[in-house]
């Protein structure tokens, strides 16, 4: 059977990565033979919600759920549609209904990328984060009283179940023991953030009883972010919350050159929902249009797909190809985020044409 | 009348640094002929803990009411006390219950001190951090249910107050107003914390018709903390509710070299109640007791504090002397955070030296 994969570009630059993602999938799966059947979409899109006033249609949970994946762009147009209601309609909606409580991102200094760190080469700094991407800050509860007066006083809630930690937690725990150095770090707060966590911290150590070969260590959110730029070496697996996940997949793809080449998977491990693969870059609304956006992550993103459908060899080959054209670093072919004058399109077919020729 | 200081040392290099900040203070003080009046505290102390059974005495707040300022070390010693008992029982409550509603953080590339950022020199970096210090994500209201089962389930509030918004908010454009960029960067997420982080925008937005000379931008944190590493130049005043505060200001250290040198003021703008000064690195138990802790971030703290007494000409004579010492850098001075093998002492007494010589 055909495995089926759904296309949402969603809004901005995420319109113009997806077709070089789709290419260079098409390209990998005709290679290896891979059943791969594509199906594209326009909802959840700022457009779709200024026709329709909905980013997706009421039925879209219907309409996803036979897919065996979700390809998505970025979604937000701030200026046409608040980033909550846009976010909350889309994204937040896939992670919450499709249960994909993993969110996985690579953060990997790739050979050719200009670090912005001094004197770290590739290699150098080679770690997963695994984010909590169901629960936590993340919440959409909470409410405003004495709106519109001195006393106006806002409240949202985090939420912590011990369902949802457990099973990032136990997710990580099993990733830091599959790789040599074996190694989980686990950000908090509990210093500060008193009762969730502190209860994060409990439920780390508890797990950690299973894992006995795992070395384990924890710090605290600020001091982490400021690890990440004096010794980001020192990572192997990083596990956090929805909302210090999603900081730290941002500054270590920064510590390592460019948000542009970051991928993310989002993934529900049970199989009972399509998991959804994404760029870890937005819409970028400011380079909109223009042609100018890195397909890299868009393309990364397509290999942690293949990966997760098992195809190791074709997810191999690709990752491959993006190293090579990434190792080449050919100023007209990549983008302005690497130093180059290329385009989506060099850049994006460079990379379709390394997976054809390897 | 004499200026009273608190002194309060703390836990593990906090009690280290901390006599080389009043060695500093009392060097500008005799020089410049201020009336400076040192009394110690041994309470807000894993120590005192572990004798009282509580971080402080009970009428603490009478006891430091009388005084100008607290001049604060460090607190926390996670094997000996839970590091939210200890921190909610002594630093954190001095802010919410001292009104200190600022903590204003410089971040800024000196001289001498090497930077992890590829190809900054000093001048580069030089911004504000203001952090809203009362409310936000540091709320400790919420808690536990159904505890010990499956079921089980931690919320935490996040609560916002417009008086509370407001009151940083304008502390923030004001600063930036008073600087030739004139340029505020307010920090949000309002994509994924879709209630509170909103509300900030909006109070932002509000805020910002009365300064209409002030440049204004937003990034939500994670793109945030990518631009630290990647266009550090970009900001001039950062507001940040108290999380996203606290984590910028362990990030811009780091960015600049650093985090031993780095200083922050707990501020009561309004005087009703002592402000705090103290370094923004922690109690560091895994140094502690070695001698060998960065002594400027606590010097540094004692400058602001002179500032914030309205000693403009001793506190830039302090700060001059910071910065010699640190444009020299003499690998036998400077501590091991800074590539040296000096210590506390040696580190120390060269600022207080260079102070007496300035
Ligand atoms: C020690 C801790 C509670 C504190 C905070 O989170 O505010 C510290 O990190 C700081 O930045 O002053
Ligand atoms: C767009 C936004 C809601 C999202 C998030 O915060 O999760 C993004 O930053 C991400 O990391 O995927």
């Amino acid at each position: 059977a055909p495995l089926k994969i759904a296309v949402v570009p969603g809004d901005g630059i995420g319109v113009e990565v997806m077709p070089y993602g789709v290419q260079c999938l098409k390209t990998v799966a005709s290679i290896f033979d891979i059943p791969l059947q594509f199906e594209s979409f326009d909802f959840a899109s700022c457009d779709y919600y200024q026709k329709h006033g909905a980013m997706m249609p009421d039925d879209w949970k219907k309409t996803l759920l036979p897919f065996d994946a979700i390809y998505f762009g970025a979604v937000g147009m701030p200026d046409i549609v608040p980033d909550d209601v846009s976010l909350w309609g889309s994204l937040l909606k896939f992670r919450r209904e499709f249960d994909q409580y993993i969110n996985l991102r690579p953060c990997r200094l790739m050979p050719g990328v200009r670090c912005p760190l001094a004197g770290r080469k590739p290699g150098d700094i080679d770690f997963w984060i695994v984010r909590e991407n169901t629960e936590g800050e993340y919440s959409s509860i909470g409410g405003k009283i004495f709106e519109g007066t001195d006393r106006e006083t806002v409240i949202q809630e985090t939420v912590m179940t011990r369902v949802g930690v457990d099973r990032v937690l136990r997710y990580a725990f099993e990733l830091a023991q599959s790789r040599p150095r074996k190694r989980l770090t686990s950000a908090t707060k509990s210093n500060g953030i008193s009762i969730t966590m502190p209860y994060w911290d409990t439920r780390v150590v508890e797990m950690a009883k299973n894992y006995p070969d795992v070395a384990l260590d924890k710090y605290h959110i600020d001091i982490l972010t400021a690890h990440f730029v004096q010794k980001p070496n020192m990572f192997d697996v990083i596990v956090g919350s929805n909302l210090f996940g999603d900081i730290l997949s941002d500054l270590g793809p920064a510590c390592t050159g460019t948000i542009g080449i970051a991928p993310s998977g989002n993934i529900n491990p049970d199989g009972k929902f399509p998991s959804l693969f994404e760029p870890v870059h937005g819409s970028a609304p400011d380079i909109a249009g223009k042609g100018l956006a890195n397909p890299v992550g868009m393309i990364w993103a397509g290999q942690m797909m293949l990966e997760h459908f098992g195809y190791k060899d074709a997810a191999a080959v690709m990752l491959k190809a993006i190293e090579n054209v990434l190792a080449r670093s050919e100023p007209d072919v990549v983008t302005r985020d690497m130093g180059g004058n290329g385009t989506t399109k060099s850049f994006g077919e460079a990379v379709a044409g390394e997976i054809a020729s390897l």
